[in-house]
């Protein structure tokens, strides 16, 4: 086993129940396939001590080296110290500087610790206690003759500051020459299947980069993958390779890697000393949500309006009858609310959301997903449709994404009306 | 290993590599649970057939019972099927009722389907290969003298359709008379050291059920689970378990179960015959979002201003001259926010948002983090200060929480200031 590979187990009975969602996985999945490191199992299993010694053998035995979160906290089922230990045979001892960094800690917050804090000061024999000044219970690196076992608590805010200023250095030295990197390419509008139908064979010149399809509800992500070459050339291969896939899906594609579409837009408004305003029904707030999850957004977000009942759409000009006509989930009424917002914020761009985001509201003309998007831009008013599936809060983050996509093509990210779908 | 007790062996590198979180884990296990069956392991490796091979078969020789998902697919990296038959010593032969019902699902999106789609329709002899409706690869539910393997497609809603239709039957049929049962009670407003001291030491006379203390962005659930108990004894101890968790908590307690705050606003705004509208600065429409998630929102939820930019804090009535004066993240112009938004929308609830998100924009006087709300209710106007830690995702998801508990206590959810904390 290459000594780049490792296990990662997750300890907690609130895992195995689906009671927490165990995001400290993918966390660690990312950063450590970054570093040059492969995970090859993951493992989940409850706080007993049988249960969490079982799953330390069994990977060290295949891997020799493990990385555990979870059961390091001072509460009574927290024991995956002592069980760790004890595989190792590594006896625990008391260690006075972690136990003044949990006392100076305490003090700092202005509480006493218990006598069970005393538990945390314990550290096995010959391993390092990894300072954790984000919590009280120490990470733990422990190497013995069946392996390195590395211990981080189950926090994620712990877990991940742990793990970017302990870990990571530690295991940057050892890892080797070869590396995991991947790219991605980031579309949204066009089908999975579609996107397969158009990059088809395209898939064999790639080798030997992996192709992923990655769908969800911005989209579709292309994701090329370069395993164990060396990193100048999988840095040529991903180039080159994500090159190739930008010329079959030009129309679609607004960015790459971890690319925001809002953080895009911005940059477009920015650029063209333009500033948005939104007007939102059935998206309730969400997409103006979405903008503003970008740090700095102020400068060219200026806000909207939330009309989510039709009276509100009243405040931006959207009568009554105009509603009475069309209908609230109309072309009509999807102009009014973009010139609306435009007269009332003054922003030379603005977009509208209104539609039917279900489960109820739907009917044979206008079924559940229907989403009338309106656009105005230097005072020029256009609408469009979609019509979304999946689920109630599905409906409403692709009708988010669909309005940036939207403002998107009419700041020229591409074409205005992609000719091939 | 008692027949309820079972392995779960989730698919895809794309899961090791961290690119996907596990959320098909977290529904499997909190279903699972509710059947009256235990996952005792869960494991995730790459879609290489010697990885996969290697984990089920560990897993049947622990467990005698797997559930897998993923690698069903008709892609070149699905080779699960092939893997586990093999295993299983079952030979693969081709079912004509599963073909013809690929045919249709291909017919019904007018597209027509390649050789390598036949290789979907092979079902390991003896096997039930269980109707997808929901895609084209069905799910296998496989028997044989080693245990009983059920694969799952890994797309997470035909393999949660798939388990709600299929396989949580045939499962509640197997399950014996014990259940693990779980009751949430759910706070906000309190920080977890808190809640622990108030319930200190009622956490042994809660015996045998256990306590875990799951804190978020949404406040602290507090979860009871018991454990092999009978049905009516587990529900009996809940139900006693919940009352005393309540008393020693009352002031925070918004609900139990899955209950959404949001919802729980709703149906007092119901009750009281009101309406509510929001003004939303530093969370830029996430508090109209998370409101407008609840399905039939809009009898009570008017709607409102995303006011981010100051400019557009004048729509509300926000003059450039108050903020001068005090700063936009201060009571003054929570206030008038509150006011302006009641003013303009004629609810007699709102409640406004300004504050300091980040991660810049904070000082000595107002860290990142500081947070003004101001509600009106009936024409009576007050402000709210809370300072927030985390990111800036969490404290904005903390603003629109600390929003919500602000309503629930001022539409006499509970005493408008808790005393004693």
């Amino acid at each position: 086993m290459p000594s780049t590979h490792l296990e990662l187990i997750t300890i907690g009975t609130e895992l195995l129940l689906g009671f927490t969602v165990d995001t400290n996985s993918a966390f660690l999945g990312q950063v450590l396939s970054n570093a040059g490191m492969r995970i090859v199992r993951r493992t989940s299993v409850s706080d007993t001590p049988a249960d969490i010694r079982a799953a330390v053998d069994e990977a060290l035995t295949r891997t020799s080296f493990v990385i555990t979160t979870g059961g390091l906290g001072p509460t009574r089922d927290d024991m995956s110290k002592q069980v760790v230990a004890e595989l190792l045979g590594l006896p625990l001892q008391f260690d006075d500087v972690v136990w003044q960094a949990v006392l100076a800690r305490y003090r700092r917050f202005n509480r006493v610790p218990t006598e069970s804090n005393r538990s945390q000061a314990m550290v096995p024999v010959g391993g390092i206690a990894l300072p954790n000044q984000w919590g009280t219970a120490p990470g733990l690196w422990l190497e013995s003759p069946r392996g390195v076992v590395v211990m981080l608590p189950g926090v994620p805010l712990e877990m991940r500051m742990l793990t970017e200023h302990e870990v990571l250095p530690r295991l940057r030295a050892r890892a080797g020459a070869s590396v995991i990197r991947s790219a991605t390419l980031r579309t949204s509008g066009i089908p999975e299947s579609t996107l397969a139908e158009r990059i088809g064979e395209l898939e064999d010149a790639l080798a030997p980069l992996s192709l992923a399809y990655l769908p969800g509800t911005s989209g579709v992500d292309l994701r090329l993958t370069a395993w164990d070459l060396a990193p100048d050339d999988a840095d040529r291969a991903l180039r080159d390779g994500i090159a190739r896939l930008r010329e079959r899906a030009a129309d679609w594609t607004y960015g790459e890697g971890d690319t925001d579409l809002a953080e895009v837009i911005l940059s477009q408004l920015r650029q063209s000393g333009r500033q948005l305003a939104v007007a939102e029904s059935c998206t309730g707030g969400l997409l103006g949500g979405r903008i503003t999850s970008i740090p700095g957004a102020s400068d060219v977000f200026i806000g909207g309006m939330i009309a989510y009942a039709n009276r509100a759409k009243e405040a931006i000009d959207v009568s009554p009858e105009l509603i009475l006509a069309h209908g609230a989930v109309s072309s009509e009424v999807a102009a009014a609310m973009a010139a609306g917002v435009a007269e009332g914020s003054g922003a030379a761009v603005t977009v509208s959301i209104t539609g039917i985001a279900g489960p109820g509201g739907g009917s044979a003309e206008k079924p559940v997903g229907t989403v009338w998007f309106g656009y105005s831009v230097d005072g020029a008013v256009d609408t469009q449709k979609s019509v979304f599936g999946g689920t109630r809060p599905e409906i409403r983050e692709r009708a988010v994404q669909g309005a940036l996509m939207g403002v998107w093509r009419r700041l020229g990210g591409a074409s205005r009306e992609p000719s091939t779908l």
